[in-house]
């Protein structure tokens, strides 16, 4: 059956995209066969499904329908189509960067989605236009005089050198018997600071840096405390007064759903009932027995919905007011999933007080769409988290650097496509994109060791929406499998040239560009192992071309597939392909080719 | 039957104790009643028993032999007592410090030892009459400014604090994953030399001290090269040079039963069959399977009948003259019973021509009666080790301290005596004695952490036979449970100052009294908890009484029993402890009492 729907696609669907509530959206199928009736269902998450028949328009030949989205919400929609009295179905095809495909089979529709928000996140500039910088504390530079390290911890080691692997130190239950430490600290980040300039990084985001036993920090032992070993409050002070001075802001991680079970907290709960820390735990037997995060006994998880808690961290007097009055610009949620959405709304409403607009939750998954323990999350209503983590950006540069084949590759496009039209713009924008985290073996290592590649990667972690994140190291070169091999000390000294300038490249590129922050999205499949990511607004388009064979190519005209491009860019974009006839295998420089338009 | 033999009392065998090849022995029984005959039956290891008639001599009223020892050896021996055609046998009783007792039973018949050796072993004064100072070098102080760690081994930890305790860091199946370090060394031990003094110590002991991947440096990776951690070859030689300025010797410990997986002699044999280290092992499967100590695979046991290798050790060129030639003073050697005893000798010879004249076994048993592998070790020969490590004593001073009641007590001190008549006189002078060492737990967690207990162990330590050697820490109190809690790193600061005044004050009184370095020993009973130890020479009588009952006791004259003793030594101890009529719980330093003659 002859029917076109592309939800990409504004002449079908209008506007592109994620809404705001009370937007009318219209629909318009193109159907080039006799017909009786096309119908829109559309359902919103935990409400029943609702059809509206779309009337044809003769001045466009298409069905149409336009509906107001009333509230905010997740919501999916499918088509029915009516011939010769039989019912076919209009689904999303497999990898068809939402384009429509007919059915007859109506079990398990691949149903488009529309994400209804409420507001428009807010965008600060230093973070939306920027570059952000992981640093893992303990592992990036010690900056004492000697590198002594301040604050050891008893019953604790440090690595005899800073090449030392990683390596957990566990007894015989397997369970963390010595925490280990390379003596990475604050001033030492300090110090560091002409590096990340040089590097084009516009604010750093650190791991947790509050008092705790691990080297990792997730075990919060006091919130109010910086830990000594990575220096003093005064020591923090430095920090973040020299980093303004360099125009470079501070992302700190909150850690906030559970503690350590050395914690002040937890210690006066099972010790003394009337504690009144004892009402922030869930004891399944007292003191004994208590709800933690997956089970691990050192993290006694916080009964969160406890309102002394709230208050400990939003209120007035709180965790993020004593910190963010000291200047910091942003927070990163850890395990965003387990906090009650009220709680993040009153996270969100204590930062916007303190005027900081950056909330970054921790999610690996499509957030627009993200359930736990089936109830769905609204994290994109615009009340709550202002971005998020963005794994799938990370998984759509590893399987697009992986594909096998143009399928596979297709595929990769194709989940990007589906994060751009489900994410509200200035969402996905504002999201932490990476290629790797403490949490998530390094790109060199899953790229195997391919310096090549992984320029690649830096160079489509810069071409899709939303902030770079570089996790430290990886512009150095260095390598690491899973946690904790990820967390090797910095290569000082032994950094790869080749990455550390094509990042400050890509960095410069970015600051210069605004189509790479703020641009609309589309893709060129040119042949297997080469393709095009294009950004545009009305002003420049850009397109990052990548190759990944081991050949120089020359680029023909016509030879190249378009998707989700309006007609007069993907002719410009055309336009510059042709130009640009050689793509080099080494030149990475020229991939990026730019029009002002 | 009333017959009379007292193996420690010369009226009945003389000389006391071993004896050197081609001495008479004079053995006399005593017999009030009338009998047929008294034989003595002795047998030499591996050679048939042979019968000696006693007869009787009317001026003695004893029946007696006189037997030419021709070979020195282990020999044992009993009597046969012939009365109305009924045989008995006279074995040397269950704790009765020698004394024979007749039983009609000759199955395992409790036989007396006459030791044979062929040559008095040398007594260097600075050892015999000293005092040493057990140190393992990572665990005592590092000199170094700043405490800096030098050498650092790449996949090793660092302890974060020198009060951390030690810890194994295995993997999975049990092995060790990283080695552990508190990072002393050689320059550390230097600048403790004022320490040592004044604690009265004449030599310090140093567990190894070359290139090793562990931290206790048992596994050589260069047998001609000090652990980088541990300081440099200058570093080596200025702690010789000031240890020597000090009057303290210095003894090294010599590992050569097996060397380091990872060390070159190994790594070459096993990278190159032609390799001159090939035949240095005993390959099972080449290269993979080879023989190594106790199944421990990263410790390759050497072949050590190969005569390259004990060229290596101990030709003129070898390890041993390589470090002795740097004024090493004396060696202690590690698994001494798994050399062969020609290797011994050759290691003898070499010290010898080095004018090195002590050579300390490694030897858990009484050294006197020890087989390997059903072989007899002729320890005691005089032509190979000077001494051994002498954990019998270590034994002894644990079962008397912790002796639940008289016949405890009784039991180890024939355990004492014993040793006594076994061990060569001057060799047992020159065995090493320990309260514990590197090998085992702590003397103060031994004895349940209880300081005055302590203060009696380090009392017996300086009172028995044999030189007295500290093993570091525990004259400060010092804790620690078995390997590797026994080798937590020394309390600088926060010493006992009990026990090191103590020790100070032990080590004064034997370079004051000689009759403690080489008097003859006898034993004192009082009453439970309360003993005696006595040292006599012709010039002096040392009594050691220890008094363990939380008490104070007033000594009656004649409420005690003396064993081992001559009549007129015994006689006069009598005096001593009539004169000392009360023994005070707190006043240990009235527990030596002293009479020159």
């Amino acid at each position: 059956m002859k029917v076109t729907f592309k939800s990409w696609d504004q002449r079908y669907k209008s506007p592109f995209g994620a809404i705001q509530a009370n937007t009318e959206v219209t629909w318009s199928v193109k159907v080039e066969e006799e017909i009786q009736e096309v119908t829109l269902w559309l359902t919103k998450v935990n409400e029943d499904a609702v059809a509206y028949p779309l009337s044809y328009n003769s001045d466009t030949e298409m069905y149409e329908t336009s509906v107001k989205i009333g509230s905010s919400g997740l919501y999916y929609y499918y088509f029915n189509v009516k011939q010769n009295d039989q019912y076919y179905f209009l689904q999303r095809s497999q990898d068809g960067f939402g384009d429509g495909e007919i059915t007859q089979d109506n079990t398990d529709l691949r149903t488009f989605q529309l994400t209804c928000y409420d507001r428009t996140v807010p965008q600060a500039p230093w973070y939306t236009q920027g570059v952000v910088y992981q640093i893992f504390p303990d592992r990036f530079n010690n900056g004492n005089p000697n590198g002594e390290i301040t604050g050891r911890k008893k019953d604790s080691f440090i690595y005899a050198t800073k090449k030392d692997s990683p390596y957990y130190i566990k007894d015989e239950r397997g369970d963390i018997a010595r925490w280990d430490f390379f003596g990475g600290n604050l001033e030492g980040i300090r110090q560091k600071i002409p590096y990340l300039k040089q590097l084009g990084v516009t604010a750093i985001y650190l791991n947790p840096i509050f008092l705790a036993s691990s080297n990792h920090r997730y075990d919060t032992q006091d919130f109010l405390q910086i830990d000594p070993m990575l220096g003093t409050e005064e020591d923090f002070k430095k920090l973040v007064h020299d980093l303004h001075q360099n125009k470079i802001a501070l992302i700190l991680d909150g850690v906030f759903n559970h503690v350590g079970a050395d914690s002040k907290y937890f210690l006066e709960a099972i010790n003394d009932k009337n504690s009144k820390y004892f009402s922030w735990f869930n004891f399944i037997h007292y003191p004994d027995k208590y709800q933690s995060w997956w089970g691990v006994t050192t993290l006694p998880e916080v009964n969160k919905h406890n309102k002394d808690y709230q208050d400990f961290i939003c209120g007035p007097k709180g965790v993020l007011a004593k910190w963010t009055r000291m200047h910091v610009d942003g927070w990163r949620l850890d395990v965003a999933d387990e906090l009650p959405m009220q709680m993040l709304r009153e996270i969100r409403e204590r930062l916007q007080n303190e005027d900081c607009h950056v909330l970054i939750g921790e999610v690996w998954e499509d957030a627009s769409h993200k359930f736990v323990n089936s109830e769905f999350r609204t994290y994109m209503a615009g009340d709550n988290l202002t971005g998020t983590m963005n794994y799938p950006i990370r998984n759509f540069i590893i399987d697009l650097l992986q594909a096998k084949n143009e399928e596979d590759e297709l595929s990769a496009l194709n989940d990007l496509e589906k994060l751009v039209e489900n994410y509200p713009k200035a969402f996905l924008e504002n999201c932490m994109n990476n290629i790797g985290t403490h949490d998530t073996p390094r790109i060199k290592t899953v790229l195997g060791g391919d310096e090549d590649l992984v320029s690649l990667a830096f160079g489509l972690l810069f071409s899709v929406p939303g902030v770079p994140c570089v996790y430290y190291g990886d512009e150095a070169g260095l390598e690491g499998d899973k946690d904790p091999d990820n967390r090797r000390y910095f290569p000082w000294g032994e950094e790869s040239q080749l990455l550390e300038r094509k990042v400050a490249r890509l960095a410069s590129l970015r600051k210069q560009n605004p189509a790479l922050v703020n641009g609309k999205v589309g893709f060129v499949k040119i042949v297997f192992g080469i393709n095009a990511l294009v950004r545009y607004n009305k002003k420049e388009v850009v397109v990052y071309c990548y190759n990944k064979t081991d050949q120089d190519v020359i680029l023909d005209a016509g030879e190249f597939q378009t998707y989700c491009l309006p007609e007069e860019i993907a002719e410009l974009v055309s336009d510059i392909l042709d130009q640009e006839s050689l793509l080099k295998k080494s030149d990475m420089h020229k991939t990026f080719l730019i029009a002002k338009k």
